[in-house]
Formats: structure tokens, sequence, C-alpha cells
């Protein structure tokens, strides 16, 4: 047996040190903060309002796999009791306000201090843009889980074999077609839609397209029918599907964004700012808990490594690629 | 209201055409057949043996967002319980020997039948290279989950303050450093790190570096020592590291792989063929049952996608880039 000693050297790092703040804490935050408990990072998990972000609007959630048929308030007190006990917590109420990149190391202003921690996981997810703005109706959310949702692909199964209108994005309807009896789809018509379209496929049909102003929601108790320019259409369904990612912070910071202002990561998680990291629905489609829970993981993943090299590199340890994030 | 008719004119598709293959029965194949049950694509989902893989072996799982402290076989029994609820099923015993890209489609070639899908998951996972090959032991596998590991960040954190020993991949031994009291790790020693490393930073200490032949795993019950050419260290854990992918058939098959036989794939979980996508272990580090999770989901969300284009293209759509996979 040769013995060459211990020869990386590394010192046990200042527990007190501050090595990661984790902005939001929906799937993708969650999924980090107890893979951090795990590994012992010694972060923060910082969120805006209470924790759970779009989940706690979640009716029933049917493909979270292992878990079947939960509620999205159910799954997110699993994912706080599951952080808590790995030794975890959420500080509330704490939003950040701005990021800094600076030599040496990152700035994160909260509404209450400013941290310096060696890595950043951006979670904050999107928001959705409901029918206020541009349409002036406000009583959609009467009818969230009750024939309203914001997500084709959870929630299209639910509507097999029947009429569902779709708003947003035109792709959602070809995606409902497949799903449900019949789509109508309200939003603005690219002009190529107008000329490269053959007849015979237009008079085919279980895809409708309409123009026009969405004046009402109708329906007692679940929806019913929605009115267009005045016309009643009876729907089972409405799909409001408009995204916002709600990345200024970030993009003013210098992160690189892509067209639709998601955050650009590669499949580490990594963005164009070396410990930046980000994960789940503010990185883009598909806007899934699954993906969110699994970008969460990669990410803290990455984070580990990048500290580990930092302290590596710190000691003189001139790495190689391979061990690179 | 102005009305331009149902213009994509998509004809119901044949329900029993096959739209998809999944090849394997892990974390990211059940998330990708849970979804494709949700979705109503008509899908085989097939595996070599019974289904499962490498979390049969997992003695408890402690990073599975939501789910706290289950044991490996538990969770396939929920993956099973809950993809039995959405209607779909694994075909057991039926591996799959060729894959071959045709024009105008995909032949997937198993034990019994060959299969004409339009797409293909490859969830087949990885192996682990225990200690029999290199070295001749076969007695690991009574140490599992008390103290041997094929996962460092799993089961890192179950060894603080403790010894451990890694075998396998030099960088895991940084990873443990931070976990536990002492790591020793065995094997190679490239060139450049006799060459470059500091001599100050040989003297500081904690991780040992070993060469020689691992000669015997002891233990009353738990691991307790490893001999390493005569010399019996005291250990608590052992890491054994080193992985094959096992990925001989989609190599073949024209599927792009990197250095170390994984296959590449883009966020949307795309290979180098179209209507080609891989999820979970295949695809590379880290090997986390929540990234298998959420790669499975967005593999199976960018075949429904696929899907969908491929019947709009047939029915003479010119699909705009920003709907393309």
């Amino acid at each position: 047996m040769s013995y060459f000693g211990g020869f990386y050297g590394l010192e046990k790092r200042d527990v007190d040190e501050l090595e990661l703040v984790i902005i939001g804490a929906g799937a993708a935050g969650f999924s980090a903060a107890i893979y951090c408990s795990l590994l012992d990072v010694n972060y923060l998990f910082l969120d805006a309002e209470q924790g759970g972000g779009l989940i706690n609007i979640a009716k029933e959630i049917e493909n979270y796999p292992g878990v079947v048929g939960i509620r999205g308030p159910e799954l997110i007190k699993a994912f706080k009791e599951h952080l808590q006990q790995v030794g975890g917590e959420v500080r509330a109420f704490e939003p950040v306000q701005e990021l800094h990149f600076v030599a040496g190391g990152l700035l994160v202003k909260s509404n209450r201090q400013t941290y310096r921690p060696k890595a950043v996981i951006v979670a904050t997810g999107l928001e959705v843009l409901g029918l206020k703005e541009e349409f002036g109706l406000t009583n959609e959310r009467d009818y969230l889980g009750k024939g309203v949702s914001y997500c084709t692909e959870c929630d299209g199964p639910l509507f097999k074999g029947k009429k569902v209108l779709a708003i947003g994005n035109p792709f959602d309807a070809f995606l409902l077609q497949r799903l449900t009896e019949r789509v109508s789809y309200l939003g603005p018509v690219p002009e190529e839609f107008r000329s490269q379209v053959p007849r015979e496929i237009i008079e085919a049909n279980n895809i409708e397209y309409l123009e026009g102003q969405l004046e009402a929601l109708e329906g007692e108790n679940c929806l019913e029918a929605v009115v267009v320019d005045g016309a009643r259409i009876p729907v089972d369904g409405l799909f409001i599907t408009r995204r916002k990612a709600g990345s200024e912070i970030f993009e003013k910071a210098g992160l690189k964004l892509d067209d639709d202002g998601f955050i650009i990561v590669d499949r580490q998680m990594a963005t164009n700012v070396a410990g930046v990291y980000a994960a789940g629905d503010i990185t883009g489609e598909p806007w899934q808990i699954a993906k969110s829970v699994g970008e969460g993981a990669v990410a803290s993943l990455s984070v580990f490594r990048f500290l580990t090299g930092q302290r590596m590199r710190n000691l003189g340890w001139a790495l190689k690629d391979e061990w690179e994030i």
C-alpha cells in the first residue's frame, strides 16, 4: 500500500459563512433547500410571501409521480415538513429586491438585509397573466378548479370529451385538441395563419378560431359559458396560459434571458454568471412540478460542486476542467 | 366576433396506432408513463426486468421532495400504483435489443416483437460497476445500506462525523470531505496530482489518498473495515461510484453520446434523432430520482408536442420554428 497523504489539504470550512441564498420557495426552491440541508450547505431560503407560489392555487395535482391526487396546499405542506425534518426552513415575506455580481462575490439585497453568499439559486417561478389586464374581468378565480385552468398539460386530461376555450398561446390549442372534444382559441391571428392554410384544412374541423373581446365568464357553480363580443359560447373549460417570468431584477443583474424572459441555463442549471444557478418555472417550459423538483435537485448539487471547487481553487489547486461545473 | 373556422383541420388520430415506446422502467420511465397515460398517448412501456432498476437496491431515500424516508422498493410500488391509477402498466421482462431509425419512422426490436412507434423515450438508466470485476470481491451487497453505498450525494449525509473510503471518481472524495470526518480515496493517481500539489497542501489533511489492491470488506453486521494490500483500514462507509451507461445499442442506432457514454440531450430531452428523447440517469449526472422524474415529465411533454407537430405537418401545415421541439 503506498500512501500519498491527505494532499488536497482542505481545511474544514467556517460553518458560519453564508454559502448560498435560494430565492423563491416553490417546488424548485423546496427541492434545492431539502438537498442543501442534507448536504450541510449553509444557506438562506427566502420567499416574497409565505412559500408555495403557484402550487397554492392548484386544486388537484395528478402528475407528481409517486404522490397520487394531492391538492396544491397539501403538497406544499409535505415539502415544508420534509424540509423541517432535515433541519431547514423558509424565511417568509422577505422578497429579494436587488442582485449584484461584484468582483469576488455576490450581493443579494432583500427588504431586510444585504447578504454576501458565495452562490445563488434563482427559483422565483412565474406569474400567471390573468384576464384582468387585457379584458378587465376579475372573476376568473371563482372558477379555478371549476373550469378555469392555468396549465394545459396538467388539467387538459380532465376535459376529455368536453368543450374548452384556450387563451394565450396558440400551441396550447393544438395540445388541447388531442385531449378534448372541441377547442376554441381566442387570440390574435398571425397573418401567415390566414394566408397559408389550405381550404380543405379550414373545412375539416375541431379547433375553431375566434377573434373578439372576452366580456364575461358565466356559470352557477362551475364555468358554463363565456361571452365573446356579446355572443354566449358554452364551454366546460377555459385555459389561460399567458405567463410572465418576472425576471426583471435578474436581467438587471446581468443574467442572460431568452426572448420570453426566462433565464437561460445549461443542463447543470448554471446561468451565464459563475455561482448563479436557476431552477424551476423561471427556466422556461414546461411548467411542471416534477421538472421544478428535478431542477432544484440538480441546481443544489451544482452549487455543492461549485463551493467545493472554489475552496480547492482558493487552496491553490489548479482544477481540471472535468471537475468544473 | 369574427370566426375563421376550425382551420387546422386535425382529424382525430387513429387510436390504435402506436405512438411511443418508453424503454426502461426506472424513475424516469415511470414519470414519462404517468404523464403519457394522463395525456392519452398510445404508448408501450418496456422493461428488461420487472421495473424499478437501481431504486430497488436503495435502502432509504431521503431526498425525493415531499416523500420523507421511503425505502426504494416502496417508492417503486408507489410509482406502479400511480401508473395503474391513471391506466398504464409496465411490460416486464421485455428487453429492447435493437433500435433503428429508418426513413419515416423508428423500429424498436425487443426479445418478443418489432414495434414501429412514432417516438421513443430512452430511460434505461445505468449500471453500477461493483467490486467484482476489478477486485474480485463479491460480498459488497451484504453491506448495502450497512456501510456500502453507490451514491455520494444521496448517502454522504448519513456519514457525518464518520470515516469513509471512496472508490471510483476522485471528485466524490472532495464532495465527501465536506460531509464526513475523514475520506480515503482509492484509485489511480493522475500524474498532475503528484506534480502540481504544493507541499503545504499535502501536509494539511483530511482526505487521504491510497493506492493498492482492495482485498476484503470486513464487519460483523455493518461494514467496519476494508483491507488494502494486507493492511486493515477501519471505515464506516464505502462509496463505490463507478458507473456504466449501458448505451451500446443506442450508440449503434446513431444516438450521440458524450465521452462517458451518456446520451446527449438538450433541455427538452431531445437527442440528435428526431422523435427520440432520453431521460434519467442515461443522460448523465447527477444520478438522482428527482432529476429522473423531472426529465421523464419533460420528455413526455416533448413527445406530446412532437406528435402534435407531426400531425400538423402531415396535414400540410408549415409549422413555424417556435412550435418545433
